[in-house]
């Protein structure tokens, strides 16, 4: 099964690479962009059928490894690759 | 309008991040792992109503600087916060 976890930093949280992206984009002239965020995102493929099971450990995995839980938040999709 | 665009290297392209993820996983007990891989997400907030208006220029913004389109893929999404 396919999974993404998207890490974001959190509301509040310096966002150095989000700014940066931000003020190149200005300067390209995308005089539309009020603001920009940058965040990561991790997609795995697990050995697992069940989506609950998956989705729980995608949630550890994410707690204990992926995401830094003080300055960022996650976020879990399922992809679902038949739709 | 919140825009995502989700930036994950090609397939086939080396991604050392993903693999040292993957072996991290690996190595904390997390055995259903079978591949990670890393990519980043950029959060862009604009100043535009209507939907293929930013769409299409959230295209342009990726290929021009976002992303590196000989190693990496773009996919855009929109985020509808009333639903």
């Amino acid at each position: 099964m396919k999974i993404y976890v998207k890490i974001m930093p959190k509301e509040g949280v310096l966002d150095p690479q989000g700014k940066a992206i931000e003020n190149s984009l200005k300067q390209l002239g995308f005089a539309d962009v009020q603001e920009a965020r940058q965040g990561k995102i991790v997609e795995l493929n697990l050995d697992i059928k069940n989506e609950e099971d998956a989705l729980a450990l995608t949630r550890e995995m994410s707690e204990r490894l992926l995401a830094n839980m003080v300055i960022e938040d996650f976020e879990i999709s399922i992809i679902k690759d038949d739709l």
